[in-house]
Parts: structure tokens; sequence; C-alpha cells
């Protein structure tokens, strides 16, 4: 009954079970190995064209990673102002960039929108020596509100970046997650929308630990392998990681453990919203909701046992619920039995 | 059949065992599971005193990040001129650091003399605004040469970076084999002599991705959670790095693994020095050996199957022989066989 | 009639004369010179305190290394989002800091409020790992806008800094005008309100290219000394700089030339507001004023030779007019018929 | 009689007159002004070719600028061991470059050689992740030990570097002592013979502060603009430095400045090497030398009140004499005519 995080989840058990299978012999190290080649050629299968792909082992990695090839030092990087990237990694990408600036800028339900990034590159002027340049726009699919972007609204989005020579990277830590739900092709999400640089995550749909940065832009993965090594997350049994990742990606294991996840999400939403006195910050898109709830009933959930976070950024009573691979549909039903329970009592 | 390096071996059963285990449930993500607890306190007992512990999963890491609270940008790092730090992690400590510079100093067999340190830090004026500052003094244990150094060593060289109020740091990649070979306390040979961080490695020695930064300097603990989590290498779902440290601990499983690796290596030494023509270019005392072959037993032993690399630094003909916890002592007569026919027929 | 800023006007006589007078025989290079030395002792009296004081030649050279022995890389820097530090510097302060990141601020007149500061700190976890640790707060005095923080208003902002252990730092690019303008002693809107660091400026009111960092937390100042020679911001000939500053902080000279660059600015502003349809977007305390105007007056004052920039994030026609302290009160009056005449014209 | 360096010295009178001179009206700030537009006009005239010129204010910015736009941060610079970018700019280079490597090589009398190069270069595998890549060879003309590289010593230096894609810095710090001595176009020891960028010294020959990079390689400056910025070394009052470096130029004057520092130390070395017991360490060509005197003859050289630097790094005696732009003939008639006296008293 823990809605903390999908990472507070273990592992699916086919990835583990990736893990020991990968426990046999000898291998080269440092992602000479053969389960870090199958990543790469699934990968290319999966988005349609060739792509080269490194894996890591955390999100803040694969984030901060991708983004030190994709601007200079006295770089901006916009994004959204709740982005993980500009919040929640204790300043990664300005260490791995060697200090370039994050722009956070405004946007309703988690996303960017064209005039709200347009208004910002108006305001910079190109080739002025004061003035760190504009040179990623970073996007979150899914947001950290639990939306999605259309693949219209990152084709949008990326016109924009284009037209100011910037690249246009996208934080899929949820990426899996968005793909199930939007139900289109990965490729109309990321590159065929104008997207260079994907962070694809696994740990938080079922993984131990495993994020591959996939470069669809080839000139941005040049200098990676130099920056992966320096960065210290270059794997020296780099194959525990690469199998994770093969078995994610297999069998379209990653979009069915992600609608797991949605659907969960949305059996919460339908269930709580239902309730009187409750609402929603956000449309439930991916695996994560927000509902706002009586003060009393947030403390009698959590006095059931009920594990989650305050969304303090929101009107007092606003609760993060987030979803995994492996929620327990009984654990959603009994949080909404509860939670109706107490809304009754409040009554 | 494969010498090339212990990295290029999976990972011990009882570790990949736990990472099995540790599949259990929910639990806090980001180490503040109870996995990581029991990390700090079993290290706690085995160095005999309150010790502050950072698990991450790779020892370019686990080096960097122990540096990059050691060090000021400004500051000098001296260590052996082959050490891991300075020749084998693409700059990551200078990364880590803010662009601290590594003095690399020669020594015989990997190690380093309080002479030559003494003799580098009398050119370099404390307080000199054009100079670096001497700011650590690294040492590692057992060295790229495969030897250890001994207490009384370590203490001596611990005494001259005192002399300059430096901090002592030991690249402990492969502590388990310098311990195992030493029989001495680990508290003799780190905090007892002098050290004030840590590296201490688990993956080359069975595990499948852990090492951990022991600091006996609290202070120097400070800041580390946030460097930690700058540089990505803060594990959301921690408890399968911290399982797999639990169980190398317990039970003197890490000495053990190690002896097993030492005994294999000593075994192909005494096989090896024992034919005509070869000779050892170091003391062998931990896992590694550096046998000097004629040229043409060398290309023999790679025809017949056995993976090694040259040691291009040496005369040509001298390779390294690494061995691992899990290394088959008929592998290793079957190197030596296969040598000594290879001499005989050269001969 | 050039009003595009402070620093297109040159030196005034004194402090050149300085430099002239300096050019006498050999001198200890890197700042051990005389001049060097009379600078931190002038200092030191005009601040009736100790301070230390290091000479460096640019503003953004004087705010990024203070900057750089007050914040970690792991810090955030508090500031208005206006600021010079933030908008105009390429990211210095990032480069400088090792990536720290600077949080822009809103506020009515290029002031910060404690109630601002106050809910930015609110939303921030101290010791979150994941979260940028704030560790400064940069006041710009006087402000981008033209105005002047009271002594009154530092404290109270200083007080919510030193809440949290925050350092305070002053980028004083326009130090002297604010002291001209309010009156006061400068201890009384640094140290005594709370200021840990000031940049001091001269270059925007008669230097060559002068400007010096002013701690008043001699702690700060020990690593000095490494950061700047490292910045490659030692001058070796020190004297040429140091010279400037003494001449400028002898006599009252400083603040002498910045009430007459203050006055011009008072001139301006008595004139223009004067006539119908012209507003002023901030009170006039400095030496700007961001008077906002006609279009076509615009057009009409730059075809008759005035030189000054749009003031983009306000109005159209609002203008940004800086005055120095060598302004010919002459130019000003001309200005103001000008702009009466075409105002009328207009009408 | 002050021999320590020659940034002990003052400046040219003409370089002086010509900061005087350009305190005139008001001009564009930032390097918009017309003097550093008339710098690089000047060096494209002198160097024969298209050149592109960025004036700062001290040799370590003019170095760790050039070497930023240079190497990537996971980079090596291959230098003499006795650089001044290795060991006197306290890690101006390091913090440039975001942590590239400085690869110190040895050579006699201050001069690298292909052998030494090469050698480095065989044992660094390109692609290598884990080790930095050789990105740029630097060569200092004059070298610190007062020796000039020859146009064809230059030329078979930079084939080396171009073998391995290598990029070709010169710190001319004296690059007109060279020139000077060298007789020939300043082409010919530039570009022509492979340089790609110059760090073109004037302060140490006569400026107050000023020196300028200078590209050939217009691909390189694409971004210098904003490193400049971001590293505080973009003066606002530019036109005070470019000034300098107009008159510097203008006229052969860096070259009559630097013929008669040169001239002083011929002088200086032709009274010395007559006295017995006497000797140069290094051939004199530029404006320095290091005789090696018997330490009763060096004290007493001190006690007359002359003064130099102890060469540490040579055998006990040996000193450092520098001279300048403005050396007095008859000072180093007086040094000469004192050493003498006090050797054969001490004979």
């Amino acid at each position: 009954m823990d809605f903390r995080s999908d990472n507070v989840a273990g592992a699916a058990p086919e990835i583990l079970q990736a893990v020991i299978d990968a426990n046999r012999g000898t291998t080269s190290s440092y992602g000479a190995d053969p389960y870090s080649e199958k990543v790469e050629r699934k990968l290319t299968e999966i988005f349609e064209r060739k792509v080269i792909a490194f894996p890591v082992a955390t999100g803040t990695a694969c984030n901060a990673l991708a983004l030190s090839v994709m601007t200079p030092p006295y770089g901006a990087i916009l994004c959204h102002e709740e982005a993980h990237i500009h919040l929640d990694e204790c300043g990664a990408p300005e260490m791995f960039t060697g200090g370039a600036k994050l722009v956070p800028l405004a946007g309703a339900a988690g996303k960017l929108t064209p005039q709200v990034v347009r208004g910002l590159l108006e305001k910079t002027l190109t080739g002025d020596p004061h003035r760190v340049q504009p040179a990623v726009l970073s996007l979150t699919q899914a947001t950290e509100a639990g939306t999605c972007y259309t693949p219209a609204e990152i084709v949008a989005l990326a016109e924009v970046a284009r037209g100011r020579k910037m690249k246009v990277h996208m934080d899929g830590a949820r990426f899996a997650n968005a793909a199930a739900h939007l139900g289109v092709a990965p490729a109309d999400i990321t590159w065929r929308a104008g997207v260079d640089a994907l962070s694809f995550g696994a740990t938080k749909n079922g993984a131990l630990g495993a994020e591959v940065v996939v470069f669809f832009d080839e000139g941005l993965a040049e200098s990676f392998v130099f920056r992966r090594k320096r960065a210290g997350h270059l794997l020296s049994k780099a194959r525990f990681v690469s199998a994770q990742l093969e078995a994610y990606l297999a069998d379209d294991r990653w979009l069915k453990l992600a609608r797991h996840a949605n659907a969960m999400a949305a059996r919460l939403a339908q269930g709580l919203q239902r309730l009187p006195q409750v609402s929603l910050l956000y449309p439930v898109e991916a695996n994560e909701l927000f509902p706002c709830l009586p003060l009393d009933v947030v403390a009698g959930l959590r006095k059931a046992g009920f594990a989650f976070y305050d969304w303090t950024d929101a009107a007092p009573g606003t609760i993060r619920l987030v979803t995994a691979f492996n929620t327990d549909p009984a654990d959603v039903d009994r949080f909404i039995a509860a939670a109706a329970k107490l809304v009754a009592a409040a009554a």
C-alpha cells in the first residue's frame, strides 16, 4: 500500500531473471559484451531507425550525460519549471555540462507550450556574449504532472527549438508510461517529432537500475563514451545492466509493464473522482495522479497505513499517488474504499 | 581461461542471491532502505570504529567522489604514475573535483615512497598562488602492480602527507586482495595508519556492481550526499547495490573470495617461475601477476585460447594475468601446462 | 550625448593620472606592491573595520570570484531575476562556482523582499540531496532598476539569509551611486547590515578597469588568492589596477564622482517627467532612469544623435538612460529640450 | 637593479601614452570600439593572413581561454614539464577546459622534441574511453629556459600533433623576444609552421596589462566571445587594453622593445661567462639567463642590492636573471662588475 513512487517497487521477475541468466562465464567488460550490443539492436527496431544507445544505471546520469553533449558550457537548457533536471537532480546538468544554465519555464499540467518557449527565446539575442545561448529544449515525457505530450505538441515545440538551432532532449524516465498511454509508435513521439536524444527509463518501470541514452542524432554520440567514463558511469560488469534492458525491451515488456501501472492509476482516479469533495489536479494519463482531498481524509489514509507524498506546490490536501508495474489492484481498491469511508465520515 | 581482468568474471552466487532476496516488497528509495543502513553498521564493525559509508555502483565514481571532498579545485592529488585515477578514468577526478591536478610520481613495483612524495612537496611552496596546493595523497591498495603496502609503509607515507595537512585517500578497488594477503586488521592499513577515506571495492571481487566510499574522517562526509546525487550516483533502487555489499561483507565473504583469487595468482606464479626463460616483473602478492615470456610462447598461449593483456609498459613478452574469486584451478593448471609445453618447444 | 551606459565613458583624470604616476621604477608583481596594500588599508578605513580586499579588472570577475568562495558547487544563489550575475555574465557564476544554480526571484523596482526570499526557501528542504542547497543571497546595490536598498531593507533580507546559514553577497558595480544617494556610512549598507562580501565597482564610475572584492567575513578570503590566479585574474603588473583604486578611494573621490552621475540622472528625470505623456518606470535614485516616451519621440531623439538602449522588458517606448561621472549637464539639457520639442510636435 | 622578472618593470612610454590618448569621449564598450578593431587588422598584417584576435588583460587568461576552445574536457594537453600553463597558473587550464589533463613531458633546455611527444602518443590509444584523448600540443615560445624554437623545430613538432588530429597552441608570453631573436617572419613560427592559436604577450614587454589570443584556425574562434565573457575577461572599457596593443604592434615597437631586452640578456651573459667559476645553464637566446655562480657570490650580489630569483630546479647557485624592454645597460654593467669583484674575492 505504498504509493510514494514507482521506485519504491522492486524489480519485475523477468528482468531479475535476465540478471541471473547473465551470470554465466566470463565476458568482456565495460560494455563490449553481447548484451549491450543486443540492446542497441533492439532499440533500432523499436524506433524504426538506426540509433546509438548507451546504457547507464541511473536516470540522473542518463539526463545529465545526454545534455552534456547537447550544450556548450555557455548554453541554456530550457525546461519546465517542475522538470526533474531542474528541481530534483541537485545540479547534475550544471555539473556535467560544465555550468550551463537551466531556464525554467511555466506551463499548465507540467507541459511547455510553443508560446512560452518562443517568448523566452525572443528575449535572448543569439550571439550576444553577455547571455547564455539557447542550446537545448528539454521535454519530460510523461511529465512530472503525469500528463503526456501528444505527437503534435512535440512537433510544435521542436519546431520552435529548430528555428534557433537548438537540440531537443526528452527526459523519458517514464517514457514507457507515455508511449503506453498514447498508443503511438515510439518514433512518433521522438525523432519523427524532432527529438534528438532520449533518456529512456527502465528503473521506475521494473528494472533494478537501468536506463539508456538513445541518440537519434548520431553526431551527438561521438564524445559520449569519454563523458560516460569520466563521470564514472561506465559499468565494468556492464552485462548486468544491459541484460536488464534486453529483458525490458523484449516482447513489448516495457509497454506491458507500463500499461499495468497506467491502468492502476486510472482505476485509482476513477474511484476517487467519484467521491464528493475530491478533485484531481491534472488529467490522469500515465501512472501518477494528484488528488485533492479533505485534510482529515489525508491524515486518515496515512493512519490506515497508506504511504504517499503531499504535493506541496498545490492546495493543502493535494497528494501524489504513483502506481507501478506491479501495483496490486487489491491495494488500489483498498485505497479507494478507505478514502470513501473517510470522506463519508467527514461529511 | 580468461585472465584479462577480474571484471570479466560474473558475480559470486551468494551475492547474486542477496540481490534476488532483496526483491521483496516496497522499500524507501535513494538509500533510505534497511540494506544500506546495515552496510554502514557492518563496516563500522569491520573497521573497529564508526565510519560513514556511501555505496555507489562503480569504482571510478567511488574514487572521484571521495576525492571531490578531499581537495579544492586548486588542489593537487599526488599519486603513483600508474594509478588508476590518473591513467584509467578518463579524467574523472578532474571532473569531480572541478579541475584539481593529479601529480603522477614514480615508484618501483607500483608503490610510492616517502622519499618521492617528500621530494615533490619540497618543490611546492604552500600558499604560493601560482601553484596548485598539495591536498591529497592517494595510495592504491593493492597496487596496479599487484603488490601491497604494508601497515608501516602506509604509516610512513601518511605522515609525510599529514606534515603538509594533506588528506590520505586509498583506492581499494582490490582492497580485499590486499587485506587477505597481509592478514592484518583492516583498520591497520586504513585509519590507524592515517587513511582518511577508502574506496572499498566489491565489483572486481564478486559483486555485480557495488563499491562503497568509507570515510574515517567524518568531516569529509558532510557534503557527500549532494555530490553523489549531483553526479548521478545515488541509485533510486539502492537496495540492489546495498544488498550486494551486505552479502559481500557478511561472514568474511570479501576475504574468502579474495583469498581464492590470491591463491590462484600464487599458483600461476609458482608454476610459471619454475619455467626457464620466464621471469616475474613484480612480487606476486594479490591477484595479478606480470610474467615475462618468450614472444612465441605468448602467441602460442593466445592461440591455445587463453585470454590476457600485453603489459606494454614493460619489456616485450610481458603480460598481465588477473585471477578472480571464481578462477578455476584447473584453468590455472592448464595455463601452466600450456606455457611449459610452449617454452620447451621454443628451447 | 551618449547615454547608453556608464561604461561608454572614459576615465576620470585623477584616476588616469594615478596610472601615469604608478609607472615608476620596478615593483613586485602579482599584487605584492605598495599600491595594492594601500587599497586594502583605505578600504578598512572606509568600512570602519578590518577588511580583506582583492583588486581585479572586471565586474564579472569580481562577482564570480566572490561567489565562488561563498557557495559549494551544489549550492543555490538567490538573486533578483534581473540581476547582472543571472542575466548578463554569460554564466560566469556557474563557471566559477563549479556549477551552482542561480535562482532568479521577482521583485518590484529591481529589489528583492524578505517575503519572496522566504517563500523560495520554504520550498527547499535543507539537507535534501535531490535539491541544490541555498547558499548565497546576492543583492545588487544600486539595483539594475537604478534603485537603492535602504539599510533597513538589507538588514531584513540578510536576516532571512542568516536564518538558513546562507552568506550575503552584494553586487556593488554601482555601489558608489547607492552610497552617494543614501548618504549613509558604507558600513551601514554592508557588514553592519549583514553583508559578507562586496563586489565594489570602480570601472563604471571613472576607472579604466578596476574593481575590488571586499570580504567582511575573513574566512571567505582564505582560498581567494588561488581562485583568482586560477581564473586568470591576478594581474602581473597589478600596480596599474591598484593605483586606480587608490585614486578612486582617496578624498571621497568615489562618492564625488557618483554624486555627479546621480545628479545628472536626477536632472534628466526632473526635466522629462515634466513633459506630458512621459512617465518614469522606477524611482530615480542612482544614475539610471527608465522613461517611457511616445515611440515617435524615441525615434526622434535617436535621429537627433542621442544614444541609448530600448528597455525591452517594459512597455514599448521605454528606454534606459545612464549617466556617468563625467556627463555634461549641457548634454542633459539638450536631451530634455529635444524631448520636449518632440513631445510638443507629437501632441 | 631588479632582474626578478620582466613583469616588475612598468610600461613603455609610448604604450602608456596610447592609454592616455584613448581617454577621449565615449565609445562602445565590451570591445566594439575602433581600437580593438585596429588590433585585429594590424595582427592580420603582421601575420600575413586573416587572423581572429581577442584582447585580454592577463597571460593566464590568454592561455587558458585559448586552450578552452582547443580541447574537450576529456582531452589531454601535452606540454613541457616546466611550461607556465602546467606549473604556474594554479590550474587555470584545468578550470577553463572543464578538467582537461596536462601531460608534462621532459626536454632539454625547455624544449619538447618530436621524439618525446611521439613516445607519449604511442602509449595512448585513440578512442579508448578509459584514457583522456590527446587534443593539444602546447609549445612555449620563447621557452621557460629562455631558448627559442626554430621554424623547423616547430614544423616537426606540429607534424606529430597533426598526425593525431591534435591542435597546436603556442604560449607566446615572450613571443616578441623569440621573434626578435630568430629574425624570421612571425608567420614562419606560427601558422606556417602548424600553429593554430597563439597567446601573444605584451605585458612582459612593455604593456600595462595586455595580451591577445590570435587564432589562425577560424573555427576555433567561434565560441570564444562566450567563453571570454563567462570567464570575466571581457573588459567593459576594452579600449584601454586595445589601445595598448595598438601601440605595441605599431612601427615594430613589439620587436624593438624585445630586441632591447634580448640585448641586455646577451650583454649580461657575455659579461658573466667570461668570469671563472661561472657557467650558464642554457643558451641565452631571449631575455632570460640562468647563470650558476658560487653561493657566496649569489649572496654578495643580493647584499649589493641586486634582485633576482634562485633557480631551485638546478644546481645550488643557479639563479634566473630576466631583462626587460627598459633594462638600463648601466645596471647590467653594474651587475657584471659586482659579480666579477665577488668572484675574484672568492677565488
